[in-house]
């Protein structure tokens, strides 16, 4: 059912999006990229991928990937008037979003497309562009299963697993569901970070028991060296979090699903988004906890593995 | 400072001490074991053990380990009058056990051990008797730390991780706080799974994109079977589970430290407990949250891997 | 500052409306009285009101209240094409509005009425049909404080407490609080009660402690006989009480205040409606936690007073 | 059944001792008082109490109350050496305990005593001194009914409420029920004024509103002033509050009934004592809740009233 001689395009490349172009074209797929601001896509140029002058030279691609940063630039991508579908009867077969938008901004672009004979995929990934280069980034899947058939080798190459989850748009819930965990698991480190440590133990010693244990995941990996360094450099900030718990708790009442879990953590992040500290790391869950709990952290001075180094 | 030529005992070979004991024979350290009962203890000659007629037997090896059931026994298989120590002068030069204890019945334990010459290594480990088999058993170990140099060979011959946590018993705490996750994670993936299914998402689909997801974790991989299956044979039992928040948030209570999604998630683990099904694995919280959602849960008949096939 | 001879309108004389404008006729106001449903209106004529044939009939008087069952039906008797304010010249000096409005409706309203040189209170209440006629309601009022004096004494009539909270609208978001407050009450309540039961004490003793000691209210009074007959006749809703949950944990979310208890029982809240019984009252909270406690009810036969009986 | 000509002895004249055995004398029960600090026996006297040399005193008369601080003190002025059941043939017949203890030490007493031939009443008290003051103290009574029955006008003349709740010692969980409730409802009134107060209410006038409503009651209207002013001299302290949410906690544990809010509620008054706070009144929950939402209070310079003036 794949298609290997598929002509790719690509629309975003900040550098989450760069870095899945750059997987595309190391696997032969040599995608075309666009972007607002050239020299990022110009970047792309020495792993193997083009450049388009405009989205209008996407147009003659089978298949078009988007990685903006919200449904606003979805929407002006696609559909704007210099948008990839805005001259009848030259699109592309299939496009392809692996933005993060909701699944009402999702059926909207769906419908517009299906309009104009283009076969839509809601692609959310799981991941950050570190996590992306190390090989490491995972990605579900809705619309039509012959078009995601059709396309899914492609959707291999930009990391180590793709799965299929339904019809329509129910992937961008799959994605929130898996934004509701990202939080609740890091509150619950962040309570047993701190309950270790005060009970003697480093944070460096007990995330390394963690991390090696059945509890471990590459985000529990990846997220340690901020709970052992406080270096809250931000991968993802408070406020997109609470957006997150924001839309999953807007879906658990439209559902009629009690979330007692989800709905603390909400309350949780709500608080560290009111003491002002917007523009680091979520990981500042564990201060707060830390503070909750009268222990002052100090940085370990311990190298810590994050996981994602000699990516594939 | 690791002595490759120590003799090893071992005590105890329930599933899970018989699996770990196999482990070390394959690694070629020949353990002599001995189980109360004694055909448990022949079924791993096979592997490679030898078998023990009494305790007593076990008291001239270097170094021997203890998986048996609790305080109680373990008590009993050392400072009992048969037991390992019962014998002034002759005692093995270090114990380590893998059992699960509080950090007062191990502190006990250590200083009998003391009194008696003998180095005490606590060693809680995080898995199951089929993670074991699959080689992804991890350790916790604490005791004094030349100790932990002398048998870490011995200690990674068990699984794919061990960690040294630090002096005394503090790895009991690590050990609990582990378990903490283990709740809250569970609560959390019965919460967003079902919100997932209500949406209209398989399990099965679901879980197979979190699993490979940056959250998917040895553990929610082998949660996974159950559930989509609804198969709730017990590895871990909501009584077991709500003894182990009892122990955490009385360590939290004991350290002053807060723990607000923790004491949620006992009290809907108490839940379980309260109503009834207490034989059955902990995955029931799924069953549960399920019905909160008024949502009739059936078995899906889609093959899970457990990711626990084709152990090392 | 009162003016002892205003002449005073009412629109809505529903069980609650009909109450709050008996007390006025009762005091001397002599409302004229507008319901929809005109025999409603007639009900009221025995205890001193006189009855409007349409609502133009109440044009001409000082102040009119409104109390009518949500936004929709406020906007139409105010502001539809027969409203209250549709004719230019000819309104009241004062409207003050009783009904549950958010505070986004109120401003909308508010605005309308200061075109048409109308000044407007928003006067929600504390309490249900049976409270008014006990001479127990409570009244929030916000708007311009020189109004507010004009008709304080009207409303002093209704019940037995009126505050004046602030400017605008703040009077909704006050009782939006003061609901938040009856649901997580009624949630302690249960849980209270329920481990009161399984420790041995009928709830009809609790309640009786519990109402006479210096944590009973007005409301654990009345709501004391749905706990003990467990009759379920509805008060109010689960799915009138999600929605001041939603009302709420919106307005936290705007002004950044965490609300931790009040976001977990909103999820309570939420499971009872999950579980269908929408049609009964909030009080099967505690249905929802003997069952979570595996406790099967039985209705007691002990007479519980309601404390409302005797109404001034 | 009352015997209105019994004798009556009183041990502990703290604070709230002392208002309680007032109480007595003013409605002619002539209690003779005993405290440890004979100064503070003294103060009662020119309220119509006598004063007795030391326990032995009290030993002859009918019924003897005891308020005393804990359950060693209990221990200790029933069962001591010099203790009021010291002397073989020669006690009171009834005793009744006011004090707040565990059902544990309560059973314990009550079988000494019966031991002895004495009656025990188990009377746990709702209230602080400065409500006993104003008259509105409850009681919640077990023990055997006919002992109740015989001393019950006693009883009423202490406060405004007494409730007979059963057998044995479950008065002591009637109260420990009402005291999570306390905890309970000042961390939701803390959620809510702080919401109100970010949208533009003071906290008197919100409270206030409160106080008059349904929701209101004695113990919302006596911990206003606290809430207003930012008084927080102590009533309760934080480790108080927390002890009673441990021994809550327990029950809920022992009886299988899950407390989510009573659970959560915990969490947040351990962290009023992680933060250091522990001599100051539990109100703090409002600090703590202010700060959560990144709001300063500042104290408001009104008059509020706590309901308790005028006592009867």
């Amino acid at each position: 059912m794949a298609d290997n001689d598929l002509t790719v395009g690509w629309i975003g490349a900040g550098r989450m999006g760069a870095a899945m172009a750059i997987r595309l074209a190391r696997a032969g797929a040599a995608p075309a990229v666009w972007n607002r601001t050239r020299a990022k896509a110009e970047a792309t140029r020495e792993h193997g991928c083009t450049v388009a002058d405009d989205i209008a030279g996407l147009r003659d691609r089978d298949v078009v990937f988007t990685m903006v940063s919200g449904p606003a630039d979805l929407e002006s991508v696609l559909l704007g008037a210099d948008g990839l579908l805005a001259e009848p009867g030259r699109a592309p077969a299939v496009v392809v979003d692996c933005s993060t938008v909701s699944a009402e901004s999702s059926a909207l672009v769906r419908a517009q497309c299906a309009a104009r004979g283009v076969q839509f995929l809601a692609a959310p990934v799981s991941g950050n562009a570190k996590v992306v280069e190390s090989g490491k980034l995972s990605i579900a899947v809705s619309g039509p299963r012959e078009t995601f058939d059709r396309v899914a080798h492609l959707l291999r190459h930009l990391g180590r697993a793709v799965t299929y989850v339904g019809e329509d748009d129910v992937s961008r819930l799959v994605k929130i569901c898996h934004n509701l965990m990202l939080g609740v698991v890091t509150q619950c480190m962040a309570e047993i970070t701190v309950l270790a440590e005060k009970g003697g133990v480093s944070r460096a010693a007990f995330l390394d028991f963690l991390n090696d244990s059945v509890m471990g995941s590459v985000f529990t990996r990846y997220k340690s060296p901020a709970f052992v360094h406080l270096d809250y450099t931000p991968t993802f900030t408070p406020l997109l979090l609470r957006k997150d718990f924001d839309l999953g708790l807007a879906l658990g009442r439209e559902l009629d699903v009690p979330m007692p879990l989800a709905a603390l953590t909400a309350q949780l992040v709500q608080q560290t988004v009111s003491s002002g500290r917007v523009t680091e790391d979520f990981a500042i869950l564990l201060d707060q906890q830390a503070a909750a709990a009268g222990l002052a952290l100090k940085p370990e001075d311990t190298p810590v593995d994050d996981g994602l180094a000699g990516g594939s």
